[in-house]
């Protein structure tokens, strides 16, 4: 089992000095908290709590508590401290095949990686070193995923695109769907998301990327690196995320839309096809989708009347 | 097979006396419909339908058709009635683990629990009696599920929550998302829906409660008894819905929302983060959701311009 | 492994005489095509990165390259004929069951189907000839599907619908889910789709529909032919859509709905129970939909204040 000392914790952060040889091998939260586990307080009114608890380590803002109790740690981001010392303890990972996966031979599976019962890994598929693959998840041919991915159950990557071509006698002939997926390090993938591969080229969901819950990515959509995209958001096809955007939870890219760096969308909000939002750190809100400020301003007149 | 006689159904609903010892077998509609089957009509327009149905047993409103043919009966709420009977007759369920189904040595399943084909059931979970567990069901380490729970193909109980910290070199790192999943007596989960565990806490879903297909409920959300989630509804975290309240399909809460006992919410209603919407039986819609007669009335402005 | 003849394509789409004899075995983009590769190009400046490529065969409109390649072929829609000779290129399907789907022995399976690893097919269903079923696809029970249909990993048919009846103590019963699933030819399904089949009678999907991911297809609602549905849209029950129809992404009809033949609703579009939309060719937008003209001068108004 991974463990972490008052030490390492202390030089990882910059902590004051404390009980440098303690041990700590868990963090919780405060009711289940024991002498190894660590917490955090996001703010003064929350360590009062946690001081309660019986926590041998707690992270705290600084200059909330200056002394007052040897168990507190000051640092600059507690929450992100305790996140880090989270992934710490979580310790290497064992990887392994369940059983009851389906690994095509012609598939390569990096040090580490684990496939959990039930999921399909088809031909052709390469996946790096140290990635969770969970239960009942299918990767089809033309996939490649990078290091420690993150992929919960459920989730269907490179499953075959939305295109067809209408004919004469008014029926729908499929486009072929013949490209890859390229997944890069990093990435989480929420459970029973379906990424498609590319029509004839890639779909490509860059370095960082988390992916919550119930997404739908088209065909030939590319995804930047830290960009976050909540549950059950749909981006049709050849869509294009730039670095660190969010798109809130049931946001709707039309074709061809683009996403500048750093742009914020607001739940359920939406983008008529081949639009592009831009401003890092601007955010936007509604359907069609426009700056929040303006949003809210039509909004209020409506109420006026 | 399970059986009823008409006065079992009798004393079940305060019938009037008819054929006491007629045996029922099934419920149908009425093209299917033979003499051991019970049928219901919604209103007198229905009945004269159903009398023309080779039905056995013919559950119809209180006044609609007074001693016109012997295989009518009145009750209050006939669809109640049909649905209760239809219940009835589905009889004790036999409980088994498909061949294909892997559950861990460790989880503890009720009597008379059945576990679908390829379904996942991790170590440590906890499943009460008569439960119907689906085909490919993923419930993970970590869950407690009730009593004659349903949890239809497909569906994610117990999954990794959407929770990230970013560090001073943008990066995100997860979250700790290692709390629990409480699933109460009677709770129904539709196909393909994912139900996150608790991030440091508990995820609860209340008992009675029913949820229709692709549902997202967020770590740490508190969902009360008798709620109604249609299909595709999307809670982020910490969501609190009190009891009896009804979200209609597609919804999206965003985190720290609270829908009061009672409140019903539009199709595609959205509601901002930490808002709270209140008033039992009352209707709200649109995003941000607002009481509908100000939303209509909004609307009707929009159009007179 | 499939091919078609210079002279073969020339037949299906009237091409003019070229080098009858040539052979070509795939579709693909211009940046992987070799010599027998085909290709397309949508218009004139297309046309020009295409003839840099080393595709065998061009795809391109009438019109913009009178004779100045060998290998450019001029027809209608090089689109469409593209797609037509990637289809015919996929050759005749092999068809089997792999070893880890759990097929009924009830079930009846047609000449040439496949059906994916870890699959599910219930007792009684019938599946017709040459259809795709994908890896961990659910059939349930009461399921029909016709000829060439493909349903993709993860999708569930024949699930149980939501409906319930509310009891005088406040719990809800559901009301019975024993109807059935209805699916016509060439219909297509995407990854983690949900479709119920009927409460008491049948949910129908018509010839040629198409299908993308994530689609929820409420219990009795009847499709048309030739119908197509983007990602994440969801039909509450008893919904009908007329042939030819189009539905955006992330579209949500209440119960009731009727969709006339050639309707399109725009991306995140509502409509409210028991409402009708129609006109063949009409755009609707907005929630609740209208016209899009109208939805459009709303929206304008709201900005002039």
């Amino acid at each position: 089992m991974a463990r972490l000392t008052r030490k390492q914790i202390g030089e990882m952060f910059g902590l004051a000095p404390g009980e440098e040889e303690r041990v700590f091998t868990r963090v919780s939260g405060y009711e289940t908290a024991d002498a190894e586990a660590i917490v955090f307080a996001r703010d003064a009114a929350a360590l009062e709590i946690a001081i309660e608890s019986a926590a041998g380590l707690i992270l705290a803002p600084l200059g909330t508590a200056p002394g007052r109790d040897a168990r507190v740690a000051a640092v600059k981001d507690p929450k992100y401290a305790f996140a880090v010392c989270a992934r710490w303890l979580e310790g290497p990972k064992a990887g392994g095949v369940h059983a009851s996966a389906r690994v095509a031979e012609s598939a390569v599976l990096g040090e580490g990686t684990s496939v959990g019962a039930g999921s399909v890994i088809e031909a052709g598929v390469r996946i790096g070193a140290g990635c969770e693959i969970g239960s009942r998840v299918t990767i089809q041919a033309g996939s490649k995923i990078g290091n420690g991915v993150v992929v919960q159950a459920g989730a269907v990557l490179g499953s075959t695109g939305f295109g067809y071509v209408r004919g004469p006698d008014g029926r729908y002939v499929r486009f072929p769907q013949i490209g890859t997926l390229w997944v890069g390090d990093d990435v989480e993938i929420g459970a029973n998301c379906t990424i498609d591969r590319g029509a004839l080229g890639e779909t490509r969901i860059g370095r960082g990327t988390k992916i919550d819950n119930l997404v739908h990515i088209g065909h030939n959509c590319r995804i930047g690196e830290d960009v976050m995209i909540a549950a059950q958001v749909g981006l049709a096809g050849s869509c294009v995320v730039e670095d660190g955007a969010m798109l809130g939870g049931q946001v709707g890219l039309g074709e061809n839309v683009e996403i500048g760096a750093g742009v914020m969308l607001g739940g359920q909000g939406g983008v008529l096809p081949g639009k592009r939002l831009d401003g890092a750190g601007k955010v936007f809100w509604g359907t069609p989708a426009r700056p929040v400020r303006e949003y809210l301003r039509d909004l209020a007149r409506l109420k006026k009347g």
